[in-house]
């Protein structure tokens, strides 16, 4: 039942209460454990392998990047997860490395990559999900990471899991993770998760690595149907630089180890703990973008469908004309105005209305001038909030998440050499 | 008949000599003249006001913005193109204030344009088409305009074209305008035109405007197709920073003054010198782009039809990550086949290869490292060349002109309130 701590309209469904930092990410949920260790792909000391696995076999489920060049981690782990319709036991994850545009040789690595995890904590290879992320068009130095994988198996604890999520990262400024608590009538659950951004000092960086773990138990379709919605308004909401990687991979396992069993009914208290979990982690992916000093959440409300706001609401916080303004707290509603009027959904200008922090700078076709000093103010916080809506009568809104564009960012991917 | 100097394909249809810059652009046609003055709305002495006329009724055909957010002067100038069926006499343009999102005072601006310069040079309003480029969202000092209008047509003449050039600018670094002589069986006749660009350091820089004239004699129809057909290649095959705004206007007029007439035989010559200059003034305005140091030309060829082809070279031509990386001078192939692998266009990355300046960097899935360098030094000058080829079978090719993402681009438009 709902606990009166909370508020909102989530009350009805279930509680969520976060975990201690202390607690680690993937590890916070019962019946998984984590080794994080450096093999030798990053310069020393950083860590750059990490190995999750649950303590029996999980239901297990993954979204991945929707970029026609796909790396062979992510080959292989599709082809892993079909062959077991949903079962997993272990991920293995490198950094430094993207393992893409790799050929035939790249896929062999990814599989022995899997092999290597399989022997070491006892399962089949195919329980195993791989994943890559780092340097694109560089061969694995394959040796180093399966010595890698058996001291990470062999270090293996429920206490390693921030060391997990720090073995993940490239150039992201800080680690990414989050936990939560669910309570639901059939007592509680917890849904855990780290996550790797936009750091790119190396030539490629292929961005986005999620790994979300619960001790709910819940079947393989169900995990995945959750998973699925669950991104939709997290990780499929953020855009640092409208780019879309050749590694991107969200993955989530499900160890049963509450006792709490996940059904039609309490589907929605999954729902909701994942969506805390991977809002928290897609957030701080944009946080931590490249070049990064705001965040700034998109809305746009008022609108004939859902996937028209979306679209509008991408279109606005992909705009470098918008970005750039935002860096420099300027509040560009001109600008705002153009970006939705090119995202190629259809909409009445003189009903439309943009407010910057909650100011009003547009309405009835015509600017309101006086209040632009307050938006600026506005524009000056870490966090932004650029609301737009189309006055269709819809009623539909979505959220989109970004960054500002800084001159860093430019530095960051082309002044520096690598 | 063809010239002996020209070279290429395009001889078997007429040859193309360039005029003088000393002849102006618009006005090196037979039939025009211009006039050009500062009335006060940048600030003093910079020219702010043009008007471009033509010394009888002309054929007239324009192009628009499509974005769903159109300032005044475009609504304007729409219906004047629809009431004359094409037929115009001048067109009065204004740099400094784009008259966008000024509602039905806008309108009525534009309207009083159009009405005072009809009255100064004797034609009705209709005939007359108007433009604006520069600050969103702020009212324009008609009076000053109106004022203006009566002094540049006072001062109109055939040598006042790049006077027109440099009043059309708003923080562009060059004028642009170009002109060339087209050679037919029946006689030749001259095309020339000017445009501005992106150049962005006031709040909403709306930003492309041109304007093509030519002395052969052409029905409105058919100026219209040649038109449409020689801005797919040009002016809709640029991008600077991925943005289409609430004033793009392409204009062109044909006098008629050189007595060769324009039929479906002779067609082809006029859509040639059409491409000529408006190739000229679209490459000029990327030059110019905001921040821009280098022009890239991102050709993708083996595609299935145009359509992908096109829609794959403008996804490489907006990554931020392959500007940056030309900016850089990195010969980075993997965010080119990235981008392309994001583009929504099929192919298979296997049979693709990407060229950097002629050196082939990516084939076969796999990259060609010992390339690098030679494609890296490619990059350090200011015309880049990048080519992918998508190995479809199709034969299809398309070529997306682009400049790099500097620094100065975000300090211009983010850095320095406005």
């Amino acid at each position: 039942m709902p606990r009166a701590a909370s508020t909102g309209p989530r009350d009805r469904l279930s509680a969520q209460i976060p975990v201690a930092a202390s607690a680690g990410g993937v590890t916070a949920p019962a019946g998984f454990a984590a080794g994080a260790v450096h093999c030798g792909i990053k310069a020393p000391p950083a860590l750059d392998l990490a190995v999750l696995a649950a303590d029996a076999t999980a239901s297990a489920a993954g979204l991945f990047t929707t970029n026609l060049v796909q790396a062979a981690p992510v080959t292989v782990s599709k082809g892993h997860l079909e062959r077991t319709r949903g079962r997993a036991r272990a991920i293995v994850v490198n950094s430094g490395c993207a393992n893409a545009c790799t050929g035939a040789d790249g896929l062999a690595h990814a599989a022995r990559m899997a092999e290597a995890t399989a022997a070491a904590i006892g399962c089949a290879p195919e329980e195993v999900l791989v994943a890559s992320t780092g340097v694109i068009g560089v061969t694995l130095k394959i040796d180093r990471i399966l010595t890698g994988i058996q001291s990470a198996a062999a270090t293996m604890g429920r206490d390693q899991g921030s060391e997990a999520a720090r073995a993940i990262m490239t150039t992201d400024p800080f680690p990414k993770e989050h936990a939560v608590i669910v309570e639901t009538e059939h007592g509680a659950f917890t849904v855990g998760g780290m996550a790797k951004g936009s750091g790119m000092i190396e030539p490629n960086m292929a961005t986005m690595l999620a790994f979300v773990t619960t001790d709910a138990r819940v079947s393989p379709p169900l995990l995945r149907r959750a998973l699925q919605a669950s991104a939709r308004d997290t990780f499929n909401a953020i855009t640092v630089d409208g780019e879309c990687s050749t590694n991107d991979s969200l993955f989530a396992l499900a160890s049963g180890a509450s006792g709490v069993a996940i059904d039609e009914d309490t589907y929605p208290a999954l729902l909701e703990g994942l969506q805390a979990v991977s809002r928290a982690l897609a957030l701080g992916i944009v946080r931590g973008g490249e070049g990064a000093t705001k965040l700034i959440a998109v809305t746009v409300r008022d609108a004939r469908t859902t996937d028209e706001a979306r679209q509008v609401a991408r279109t606005i916080a992909n705009s470098p004309l918008v970005k750039t303004a935002v860096h420099g707290a300027d509040p560009n509603w001109g600008r705002i105005v153009a970006a939705a009027g090119r995202s190629g959904v259809l909409f009445d200008v003189d009903r439309a209305t943009v407010h910057v922090g909650g100011v009003l700078l547009f309405e009835n076709g015509l600017p309101r001038d006086e209040a632009a000093p307050r938006a600026a103010e506005h524009l000056t916080r870490r966090d932004v909030q650029i609301e737009m809506s189309l006055g269709s009568g819809g009623g539909a809104s979505a959220t989109i998440w970004t960054c500002d564009l800084s001159a860093e960012y430019v530095r960051i991917n082309g002044e520096y050499r690598t």
